[in-house]
């Protein structure tokens, strides 16, 4: 396999965006910077405007992989109103993924496919639009029992030609896992914020780089994490005790401990070939590697090192 | 006093900082930019080097005001083998204040006044001297009932000359504010590393911006931290359950309550005149203000509006 040659993919199908707030937009003009055909539909007009003027054709008829990029309690409705493709795959960009599977497989069956790509920032709208959002972020591209694997690959795909590198999961992996370096996070910048708000000025007058750190993501949209960390309550509970029982550890233990984690150098990469094959991909992703490219035969890849 | 136009303090004193690591170094760098006379000594041979490259005069002889930017288990010793003059007020920058106060009043008595600038990175040692990492920092400086406000005064000017604004506050009072504000967060920090470490390398392989600011001050060296938080054990460890009785809540309270702290605007700031008084200066502090220049016949400052 390794005199394999890269060559271009499959003629790569159109995609189409649903919601050009921050992902969604950032995610249409990445794709349009990359030579694919794109177009896109909002229910602001103004999103539309701002993605029309950077390529995205505007219409409510989606073909090839059609991408749901509206908040997660918009998901379940993204299509009303559309005219999708009968054979279209349906992917999103939503922080959660076994809530989104279970609302959207009933209606497309196999033509869903969950992704999420672990970026964005505390800013959101079409204003905080930036195609160069996906570089080099995973994006978690999610294998089911019954996922079609041609359908998967066409969602890698994207998230590829957006620039980031996919890791294959299941919904529930990837929900266990985002629990516990996502949604956690913004529970414990939540109650750092509020706790030193009760500490009263002084302490807020003396708050500094660590707090600020500390506290930076639950600046965003309240109504957005709420929803994040509801619809993934069960990981998320679990992932928070698990914090709190570090927490109960000896101090010069838990600093030790979270040191070691925080301080690991970066592992090396070794780059690898997958197959598209079920077993092989959630493999992949569980050693905490990612894909990186679609070959003739194969996919390529890395895994950590050592 | 609205009439009083700035004059020039009285003539400086000398300051002698000990310890030439990142803290210490870079405050004689700031203090010899700012044309203070600065001596300075260190352990280290390289730091005392590097220091008299910036204009510190390297002495064992300290006399003016002694700042001993030298680590917590190392302050009692700090002076050791340094001949510093009798009338010498000596101050520190120490992360906690109520132990250092204990370990020294004994010694120097009403000579020393506690400080501590919130300022530093996860970086250390006399490479990371940055002679600006004070500018606009606030540094609390300690007013303990029998500090003589004279010596208050000479502390407060050096971190003022450093381009800090002064935060006047008891050792206590400053104790309880940095558990809440840095103590806390560096726990939590390694509370997140050590749990996602836990999860494993998918979910390492998905983190992100959120798990990466949530840590990043748990990069600072375990020693250190070991040092502050258990320095500081009791106010720390009534904050962390402040900390934990938020995350007790619904959490869309909990989400509303912490966006609300971190996302509120930064107030006005109303200039206050300040008569070098204990009260007035102590009222100040826990209103949230700070000095920022010393006039003729008071101190200049703000608070917050409204």
């Amino acid at each position: 396999m390794t005199t394999a040659s890269p060559v271009p993919t499959a003629p790569a199908p159109p995609v189409g965006v649903v919601g050009l707030g921050q992902l969604g937009g950032s995610l249409a003009a990445a794709l349009v910077a990359a030579g694919r055909a794109v177009a896109g539909w909002d229910v602001d007009p103004a999103a539309r405007e701002a993605a029309a003027a950077r390529g995205v054709r505007i219409t409510r008829e989606l073909a090839g992989v059609v991408v749901l990029a509206v908040p997660l309690p918009a998901m379940a409705g993204a299509l009303d109103g559309l005219d999708v493709a009968p054979d279209a795959t349906v992917t999103d960009v939503g922080s959660v993924k076994a809530p989104v599977l279970a609302e959207l497989a009933p209606v497309l069956g196999g033509r869903y496919v969950g992704g999420h790509p672990m970026c964005g920032t505390e800013r959101s709208g079409h204003a905080a639009t930036d195609p160069g959002l996906f570089t080099g972020a995973r994006w978690a591209v999610c294998l089911e029992p019954d996922t079609a694997l041609p359908r998967w690959l066409r969602v890698a795909e994207v998230a590829l030609d957006a620039g980031a590198e996919v890791v294959p999961a299941t919904a529930a992996e990837h929900d266990e896992a985002v629990a516990a370096v996502s949604h956690v996070p913004h529970l414990l910048a939540a109650a750092l914020a509020a706790a030193a708000g009760e500490a009263g000025p002084l302490a807020l007058a003396l708050a500094a780089g660590s707090f600020r750190d500390g506290t930076r993501v639950i600046g965003s949209d309240p109504a957005f994490v709420t929803a994040m960390v509801q619809g993934n309550a069960g990981p998320t509970a679990a992932a928070l005790e698990r914090v709190q029982a570090q927490l109960a550890r000896p101090w010069p233990e838990l600093v030790a401990a979270g040191h070691a984690v925080r301080a690991a150098a970066p592992a090396g990469r070794r780059t690898v070939h997958v197959p598209l094959d079920r077993a092989a991909l959630l493999a992949l992703g569980r050693a905490g590697g990612a894909v990186t490219r679609r070959l003739a035969a194969f996919l390529e890849g890395w895994v950590p090192e050592g």
